[in-house]
């Protein structure tokens, strides 16, 4: 059963509140300097030296791909289960931490509220707070996603 | 030259209003493919009939992507350049329509606001307020990003 074949929840059977483990990922060295090469090619990216001489204190991954490893991990354990008809748009972004070199850091997503669509009642905005920690429990990154999802009652499902 | 050895401007060389041009990428269909494989791997990032199903109506690049693609034009065309010690977080980020296959995305960044870190007199923080338009002017994505910058003063440069 694949993603386009699974039972979907949609809108009406989200509930603010409801927490979602988001797994785990572990970031190597390889992962950061293949990410900085494609999307982010700064010093302290890219190379060890430069980063323990940043701010940063040694090797770090880009921001924005700790957001999007976060984003993957939202996928596979909440959005792909389901009916997400994508993102609009995201607040209140913190980089609270670096995530260094072989941090594992770790996910947990809260619908943080729940609104149907005053020009499309086929569709609400669910907002998603994200919490992201390292294998400290420190906070690594925070963010509010708002996302669309499709409402089951104007479909006849 | 390379970014570790080039004349690189400090906070107090940035001026509020100040606008960069940050050059264009064209996103195609086998990039929107390779990022959802990774990234977000969602039935319409992933399919061309689940996508032209979708309310984005056919095949489209996930919002993170078209972040990350201009976050690197940032960073070729304006961080690399200025003394950029790493992101702090972003706001008001909203996808505003969807970046299509075959979509070329140009973006703009405008300094927003500088200001000097009361803790650390030896950096600032930048404000960018990030536009992203496609090839027919319309607006895909506006973001804003807090971004540290060390400064010159301080460092007895």
């Amino acid at each position: 059963m694949n993603a386009l074949t699974a039972p979907r929840r949609y809108f009406e059977d989200l509930a603010v509140g409801e927490t979602v483990a988001l797994g785990s990922v572990t970031v190597t060295r390889e992962m950061i300097f293949e990410w900085a090469r494609e999307f982010d090619p700064l010093p302290f990216h890219l190379d060890e030296e430069a980063a323990r001489k940043s701010l940063l204190g040694g090797l770090a991954s880009s921001g924005w791909q700790t957001g999007a490893l976060t984003l993957r991990m939202l996928g596979d354990r909440f959005l792909n289960g389901i009916a997400s008809a994508g993102g609009l748009g995201f607040s209140d972004l913190k980089w609270k931490r670096p995530c260094m070199a072989n941090d594992t850091i770790s996910a947990t997503g809260t619908i943080a509220s729940l609104r149907r669509s005053a020009h499309h009642p086929d569709r609400g905005i669910m907002v998603v707070d994200l919490v992201v920690i390292n294998q400290k429990g420190e906070e690594v990154m925070t963010m509010s996603l708002a996302n669309l999802v499709e409402a089951r009652a104007e479909r006849g499902a």
